[in-house]
């Protein structure tokens, strides 16, 4: 069956973020002062072939964790869903 | 009220996304061949202070359009949780 994962990918709380920084000082400067703490990451979808959603899940946990995360700056979570 | 904005950025559907055909093929390198049809795209966390869940989504449709996404390129998705 065909699965999509969805990956949220982002720096860590306690690390410096920035790319997020910059945007929190932009929205002050453009008059959106009502919106703080701007964090950024990454959204990665995939489409995985796999017998159940447990095994699609392994296998986002496996590509993220060895292609698109850096676990030492950035944590994630992933979602799966059947397409 | 306090509310987190979580914004979900990706590349249109129609369009190249020379990142995700990268990586898609890598994962067929490293051997995650049932994995297939990667897109990377942005996620976004704000912190928005605003009167009502409608008005935070407002704010953040403006800082995703004023500043986060490029909509020629990218379409995006807001959800609104409260903290």
């Amino acid at each position: 069956m065909k699965y999509q994962a969805e990956i949220e990918i982002m720096p860590r709380k306690g690390l410096l973020d920035p790319q997020g920084k910059a945007v929190s000082q932009s929205f002050k400067n453009i008059g959106l002062d009502t919106i703080s703490n701007a964090r950024i990451g990454k959204f990665v979808t995939l489409e995985i072939e796999a017998n159940s959603a447990e095994d699609a899940k392994k296998l986002a946990d496996e590509a993220t964790t060895k292609l698109l995360a850096n676990l030492i700056m950035e944590s994630y979570e992933v979602n799966i869903k059947e397409l």
